[in-house]
């Protein structure tokens, strides 16, 4: 089903929905009012209800969501019912890490392409999968990979998202530190760990 | 130097910008437009000026900003021009991943301890940092350590924020996907790998 044109913020706000519900589903609870959503997500009601409104109503006045109905819709509307062959870029220590990590799996997203340019590292079986060149790269479309997760240096970061766009890659989960830059077809999600953190001191109490 | 009552969304956009100035820095560059730091982050320069100006007027009309000026001055307001003792708080394949991370370190943040419940792990050594029983928590406030990086599975990560709290942390990174409930005292910034990945396939063209 396609929907009209959705912001951006909307949708950032849909997985984080998703990920309440989750644990509402985990703790076997059945019904949820937007309040209860909402507080459980440290939001507000009427952001979720304006929201989810885009997508059609659901709900019940007085009553609420049925947690797994509204689970599936929005896993729906951001395509996470079926599988998404994802390749890894980077097998440094956060590359590593992300490849054992479990939490995506249950939205579908399989990594099933490992690159590195490291001699010592290629060749290698983690989990099953062989550390490739990342000359590889070019074959990307012909094995109908389409995300990408970039843990790689933030100096080799833009020319390798150069290489995943030329591939055919439409989404890209960035770990380096920059803007980077692709066309307009092509979303990237940024993820900058230390800029997080070095957001803490700020709110520390003085002295 | 105190500021009066700063928007959190602003705290996020200078460190944001921080990040934006330390590139420029690196590429050598001195003077920068609000028009061009806004370019290169893919923000809009109103907001630039409008964030800055809650921190006293800089920047010269027509000519911009003086870079390492301005990267010093809100390195300053985010206190990052002092060096803060940081906690890791579990040494999974995350938690090993992030002592290696070379990015917290030009920002004052090191890591000075780190804490495992896994007797495997406790008494290990690495790069000089001894993992130790998650029950010397307690003593954090005593080494003066008051920020923390949190990378336990999601169901410890509620009860280790309890005792982080207890011990006078007032700083945490979250990389569990659940929100922590913590005083108002407490500033707590999650990083939700999963979630962020999870919002990639909605852009995928269909077929």
């Amino acid at each position: 089903m396609r929907y009209g044109r959705i912001p951006d913020e909307t949708i950032r706000r849909l997985s984080t929905y998703m990920r309440g519900l989750v644990g509402l589903f985990h703790e076997g609870i059945e019904k949820v009012s937007s309040t209860a959503l909402a507080e459980a997500l440290h939001m507000n009601p009427p952001q979720i209800r304006k929201d989810l409104s885009y997508f059609g109503a659901f709900g019940t006045p007085g009553v609420g969501y049925e947690v797994e109905k509204l689970l599936n819709h929005i896993k729906d509307i951001l395509k996470l019912n079926n599988t998404h062959s994802t390749a890894l870029v980077g097998f440094g220590n956060l590359g590593s890490a992300l490849l054992k990590y479990p939490g995506f799996s249950p939205y579908g997203l399989d990594i099933v392409a490992v690159f590195d340019d490291d001699s010592a590292k290629i060749g290698k079986k983690i989990n099953g999968i062989e550390v490739e060149d990342v000359s590889r790269i070019k074959d990307l479309e012909k094995r109908e990979i389409r995300l990408a997760i970039l843990a790689v240096p933030a100096n080799a970061a833009q020319e390798t998202t150069d290489k995943l766009v030329e591939a055919g890659v439409r989404g890209v989960l960035n770990f380096a530190p920059l803007y980077l830059k692709v066309p307009k077809k092509v979303k990237v999600i940024t993820i900058d760990i230390a800029t997080d953190l070095a957001r803490l001191p700020y709110y520390l109490p003085a002295g």
